[in-house]
């Protein structure tokens, strides 16, 4: 799908919607010197909601920003990189709100709707004397979502923004996604802003809906991090045009989140350590959606499926062993497997295909995987990238 | 542990209990023109006993023998190498049986004694001339278990064999690990032999605890095989001295076995595509064992430990990090990990430890991993791992 298609403007950010103003600013947490410390804030309260890592073990950020969407508001995003404020104890949340009281008071609102997000290396303390020092340099102008962009980047190789418009609105949003240091882990991020008037209620449903049709069905490497989050605001304050569910334009938002989410997960992947191809998998004929979920995971986990792909090599035998293995309903004579859009694999056998030119066509940058299982008539569409030994080479050769 | 603590013998194989004999050939159905047929048959029907695949898309072999098993009977196991007989449909089936037929006849039994077992490439139908002339090379001898250990090898690089004594009696055995060549997948195949006596139930129960607690504990990439086959021959005649359930002996039987299955277990890990390390991973307090076990596949399986143990990085949140995405249940306060018995993490802090020690510990070919994970007392113990780059290479850039 060209960005034409989408709608997506590759420009766009979260300072895009109206009201929305963000910058970032170098406070040596990063070794490197460059951005780590962004502020994202909106000029007037917002309509919040967040989706949170599921991993039992939380990074400190998290505990906060739960307790303070709460009440469904907030206006105020602090996220420093380079240190993940993970696996800290009390002291980690004692900083975490200490973060949030600072970001509160550089944006003029309360430590209440002042949200926050850390990653990095985790097991560290946040060094909050250069995070005070380095936040009266930090800019916040209508301009500034490229470098908030930037500054929530860990070993992420470029910046993930975009934004799309529905209506009279417009929803921006950045992402980071998994970069190692060590020792350190993995984190996405991801900031959505809208200047739409949503009630908080819709705002959290949609978004949960638009984060299990993209950030759920992405993988690099199948470990969750203790850190991932998806925060969106809406600013929107004309309570006369609040969008109301069921209505056709609560639709179009539904739309318009799910594919800049989409996008930006996507951007996430092909960003992902070492990966040179994006893999797109779509299952059909799955008995349910949560079946056809996990097959996706089995597969964009896959070792075997993941060295092929990156060896442009139609393998097929590796997908239907993942099939076979994997924990869902399937019926063994109606599976079939396309690679590139040909058919490999036809009703559980296999189907004669020109090999040097399927091998040719994953030469792509994209890779298009389909499978049907047989089983029912559920779908579901997520995206993996393939195992490098670049990705090896990050994680296990270049560390300290 | 060492060899002499374990009781086995390095140079024991599947013909080292009375009354069995095995042989190999070469019948060309491998390129490299290396042992690629082999055969294992007893002097007297045997009691048998099978572990297979739970892939839902299973090998031909597998139905063939489950088939064959039902009346806990065997005298006779034929092998190839280089060819899975996988996803061929109904002439595979055919194959399979014929395959039976020849063995049966070359060993002077009958076909519903003698079984199965194929691995290689995938969907391609058995090359019967060639093996039908094969077969009559192969000699079979009371020293052939070497040879048939070879010649069930794919991409293996060393032979995995052993043996172990318990009372007056021997278990002897072989395996194969995991190895890829276009198209293909990879496969365990292990197969024991005992000269003891022992009733079928009681054979059966106690293979499939020592699988679950040795060969179901291991991984090399994560991806199960339609192909997997462990079996047993327990050739005893003597009925005055069957070895009963509850028994001094049978405990004995029990443990001799989990002792041979273990050693070669570990020997398919160490022999992983690319692997330079054994990673050894001990769960402690979990709630229950299928918990523990559930802990231990996820850490064989993550990339980002695998890459680090490779890398001899003591990165204990990459360990934290698994424990909680796992599906497991665990008390965050009291997860505690001690990397090549150094404590890196207690009590859900971070523990101060010697970085540079502990990763100079790591440098050894086997790494010790035991987690606390606070919910419970249950126990469980198993292998896999490390990922170099050298497995992307073999399974990416070294395909046709």
């Amino acid at each position: 799908m060209t960005q034409e298609q989408t709608g997506i403007d590759l420009n766009g950010t979260v300072t895009s919607p109206k009201g929305f103003k963000a910058g970032g600013s170098a406070c040596n947490i990063k070794e490197s010197g460059s951005l780590d410390l962004g502020i994202l804030t909106s000029d007037n309260i917002c309509t919040a909601a967040g989706v949170f890592t599921t991993s039992q073990i939380r990074a400190a950020a998290i505990e906060i920003d739960e307790e303070l969407l709460e009440n469904g508001q907030a206006q105020t995003i602090i996220v420093n990189s380079g240190n993940a404020n993970a696996s800290t104890g009390k002291r980690g949340i004692g900083d975490a709100r200490k973060l949030s009281e600072l970001a509160a008071k550089k944006c003029g609102t309360t430590q209440h709707n002042s949200l926050v997000s850390s990653t990095g290396i985790i097991g560290h303390h946040l060094p909050m004397e250069l995070i005070e020092e380095g936040i009266q340099h930090l800019e916040l102008t209508t301009q500034g979502g490229h470098d908030f962009a930037r500054a929530i980047m860990t070993t992420d190789i470029v910046p993930k923004t975009g934004s799309v418009k529905f209506g009279d609105y417009t929803i921006g949003g950045c992402a980071k996604g998994s970069g190692m240091i060590h020792p350190n882990m993995a984190t996405m991020l991801a900031y959505l802003t809208t200047d739409a008037p949503i009630e908080q209620n819709m705002l959290q449903t949609t978004l949960v809906d638009a984060v299990e049709k993209t950030f759920n069905l992405i993988s690099v490497d199948g470990d969750t991090s203790p850190s991932d989050t998806v925060i969106i605001l809406a600013n929107g304050t004309d309570q006369t045009k609040v969008i109301k569910e069921d209505s056709e334009l609560a639709k179009e938002f539904a739309e318009a989140l799910t594919t800049l989410c989409e996008h930006l997960a996507k951007a996430i992947v092909r960003d992902g350590e070492g990966a040179t191809k994006l893999i797109e998998i779509e299952i059909e004929n799955a008995k349910t959606i949560p079946e056809a979920k996990t097959l996706i995971r089995d597969l964009t986990t896959s070792y075997l499926l993941k060295t092929a792909v990156h060896g442009s090599d139609p393998n097929w035998g590796r997908i239907v062993s993942v099939i076979g293995r994997s924990n869902i309903e399937i019926v063994g004579d109606a599976v079939t497997v396309a690679i590139c859009d040909t058919l490999v694999f036809e009703n559980g056998e296999p189907s004669p295909y020109d090999e040097k030119s399927v091998a040719k066509a994953m030469e792509s940058d994209t890779i298009s995987i389909k499978i049907s299982v047989g089983s029912g008539n559920a779908y579901a569409k997520g995206w993996g990238c393939d195992l490098s030994a670049e990705y090896v080479r990050i994680n296990a050769d270049y560390t300290t």
